[in-house]
């Protein structure tokens, strides 16, 4: 075979190193947003910056072009469909790296991590300005780079078109349009009818931290956690790391006067964990190569989703998981299941995005998809951003920000640089709808199983039909393979539709 | 000025560099004994090895020789000092690295990496013979490494010696020897005096975890302790490092049953820090350059003492701290300030190089000194390491340690492959011991100072007299010095006596 022939293997120890740099830089990431001290900043900078520059001359050296060009030529008849995928992704890589300027990947890279330290402390004072210029340096890069990598495109893609594609390959802003226009139209009736039902909002609980890690404790042991090849820790924002091909880092932070935040992050990350752990990581699909890794950040929420939505908030889960926060807590604030329930979807507008339910989560994203637009490519001033987005937040939700900290300044993303991300995270909602179609067709109700404590039936299954894709298919066709159907928004609409339904009815 | 030219200029920017990629290995090394889950000991191990291999070329490549060769060429009459013994001690490193076989390196970092997984697992398991292979691997592989770098010596060395250099420069076997006879002469009658004093032994208190860990937090926080630029965690060994010239670690344990070790721990790693924390910074002693570094592992060692049995278990300092701890606890289980003197200093031979006392604490070293040459230079089977190590604890000390997690797997350096370092522990109380009776004919006593909770001139003292000095000078130097008189036992085995006779007046 071919695929085992000289070229390849040496192409597989060039990618296996390039994968150790790279999650060096995931290790030093993990360590910056959970225990660094803030003085740690400038110099953490400058080594992110000196591995990035190290990675994208891997990625993008003549050496490694050789390689690349002579496993290519050892391609054959024989070659199997997984090689040529793994080369092809690997090509169109590599001509996005050479288009780089080495400068501006080692700005961009200082950039964000003076971006991330400089949003730790402006969301902290509730002060936007002093965050402003590096907001505007960072959009500043990402336009250049932007025109940089336009070169090495196939067909026009806008500025943030071309940034978004490492996140969503093959997405385009009217793709997104058409899937996100019928959340526009039909979701702000939905809110109003919750809204008209007016049911009493749930009484804000105290839950001391320490019973909420006992219950995230709880959570993870029932769902599969394994500390000997995961770690919990905290941190300003939660996030999910993959560190090493055996190591997993999740995070999470306790929300005073918000009892369930962490517990829902916590299903959230392990979510995305779990997924991390299911990627194929096996001959072709060994850790280093493209295939190992997500089909699309889309997919990626969709698992995060499905753990802490469809399953986390469902009606099934909460009746088994009442009676432990009531036994943790001593007393029972929200009068039984049903009231649990309730407190897990509250169905009621607000300002935070990780804060969100399901009903208005999506809107949020259309808000900073919006604004991500405007800012890129509309020349939005960034000292106009709070006003811009507290005046779409008003248009969308009808909510006004009381300061920037639960405004413009709660997202990490744009601190580092990223945009074209956002709407990865509303793909998420719309792609777990519709896999979960499938799923309940093939194994029955969720819920049933939930109300079973089966959870494990679900994991197994996503475990055979979702996780081993990997980048053999984009967002779009694992949704086709997996439903039989193209992804659309009806899915997702049903699902809320039925819920409010529900949670009305049984009001 | 010659220092200033572009030579040098390079020179300083490929340190800086270097120093970038070694400190990302210590920020590795912090993860993976803090929060790493442990299945990601194999892929972690890949990862050090890496930066050690890149690490290595750095240090050696061709550039980097001529760019050294090209700034000693740039000096004259008029370069400074600071410049001259910089230049030196870089001529040195780099003869030193470019005799290493660059695979060796490689695989020295993944055995010291297989070496502290598998030590974690067998001390756990109280099982020697699983650790064995490893030792012997890394034993081996040290030896290697001492006989490709007699190559660099100006002069002949012991494998041993050799191993030694990086962190006493200049040492030899024969010098330790000379300081090492006086206490195995001396500190065994102390210890009998002590034990034919036949004082009660302290009750065994349970102090629970948290108060423990408010208790070294009050420490840290009256001692200097700037969160910002310092974190303290949890590890299996207590540790110190340096991840950047701002970012600072430290870590503790609680052991059960003890109430002062994470105490003293904490106090001990605290001495380590400040000095890495008041090491020269700027001009010709920047970060990366020599200057900027520690004289030799046992100054470094006298610092952490100073401040764990100088301070820490004086007598001035139980005075004020006994309340606290009553406070915290709610009872006064050492009957007393007199008592909570004892209890700080049992004066009692024990197992736990860590724990012991000042009294026994060196023959300890004494120990560790002899097995280390019997291991690299005469050789003495690994099986056969537990059992000799058992004899010589009778010899010593009169103790037979029940089991090897007691016994040879307590400590983590050979588990590293780090030979040559212990005797820095008992050169550090020997300086400490010389070095405090100068700062007490200049300052006043030390226990005055303590009582009256002026802690901050000790530091002050240190600041100016001690930790500029970095690579300027040898450890035998420093002391000179700083004490007019060249390093001996008598100053260190003087204030035993003291304090001995001062502990049973009072018993």
């Amino acid at each position: 075979m071919a695929e085992v022939g000289s070229a390849h293997q040496r192409l597989r120890d060039h990618l296996h190193q390039t994968r150790l740099l790279g999650s060096i830089s995931s290790a030093l990431y993990y360590d910056q947003n959970t225990v660094m001290p803030a003085a740690g900043a400038a110099w953490r900078g400058e080594q992110l910056a000196l591995l990035a520059t190290q990675l994208h001359q891997r990625q993008s050296s003549d050496a490694y072009t050789d390689l690349l060009a002579a496993a290519e030529a050892e391609l054959g008849p024989e070659s199997s469909e997984a090689n040529r995928r793994n080369l092809a992704l690997l090509r169109l890589e590599l001509e996005r790296q050479r288009c780089l300027d080495p400068t501006l990947v080692a700005q961009l890279a200082k950039a964000q991590s003076r971006g991330n330290a400089l949003w730790q402390e402006a969301r902290r004072r509730n002060d936007f300005p002093s965050f402003a210029p590096a907001l505007t340096e960072l959009i500043a890069l990402r336009r250049e780079q932007a025109s940089q990598l336009a070169t090495a495109e196939s067909i026009a893609r806008s500025p943030w078109e071309t940034l978004a594609q490492p996140f969503e390959p093959e997405i385009s802003k009217a793709r997104l349009q058409e899937l996100f226009q019928p959340l526009q139209a039909r979701i702000p009736a939905l809110i109003e009818r919750v809204n008209g039902a007016a049911p009493t909002p749930p009484e804000a609980v105290a839950l001391p931290e320490s019973i909420q890690e006992g219950l995230c404790s709880q959570l993870l042991d029932s769902w599969g956690y394994d500390p000997a090849r995961c770690q919990r820790s905290r941190s300003a924002h939660p996030f999910s790391c993959t560190v090493g091909p055996d190591d997993f880092r999740i995070t999470t932070r306790v929300v005073e006067g918000q009892p369930f935040s962490a517990f829902l992050a916590t299903a959230h990350e392990w979510g995305h964990s779990l997924y991390e752990q299911g990627l194929p990581r096996h001959g072709d699909h060994y850790f280093p190569w493209p295939l190992g890794e997500a089909t699309s950040m889309g997919v990626h929420e969709s698992q995060s989703l499905f753990w802490e939505c469809r399953v986390a908030r469902g009606q099934a889960f909460a009746a088994r998981w009442q009676p432990r926060f009531v036994q943790a807590l001593g007393s029972d604030p929200w009068g039984g299941a049903h009231g649990f329930w309730r407190g897990l979807n509250p169905l009621r507008p607000g300002l935070i995005r990780v804060e969100a339910d399901e009903l208005s989560y999506t809107l949020h994203i259309v808000l900073r998809f919006a604004l991500e637009q405007a800012l890129l490519e509309e020349g939005l001033p960034v000292l106009e951003l709070p006003a811009a987005w507290n005046r779409r937040m008003v248009e969308l939700l009808g909510l006004t920000p009381p300061n920037d900290r639960e405004g413009c300044l709660q997202d990490i993303h744009w601190a580092e640089g990223l945009f074209g991300y956002f709407p990865s995270y509303a793909l998420g909602h719309l792609i777990s709808a519709q896999v979960s179609e499938t799923m309940e067709a093939q194994l029955g109700p969720i819920e049933s199983l939930v109300a079973s404590g089966e959870e494990a039936r679900l994991r197994g299954w996503l475990a055979e039909q979702v996780w081993p894709l990997g980048r053999s298919v984009t967002g779009d066709q694992l949704v086709e393979r997996v439903s039989g159907a193209p992804l659309s928004a009806e899915p997702f609409l049903r699902y809320l539709e039925e819920k409010v339904n529900r949670l009305l009815d049984e009001a």
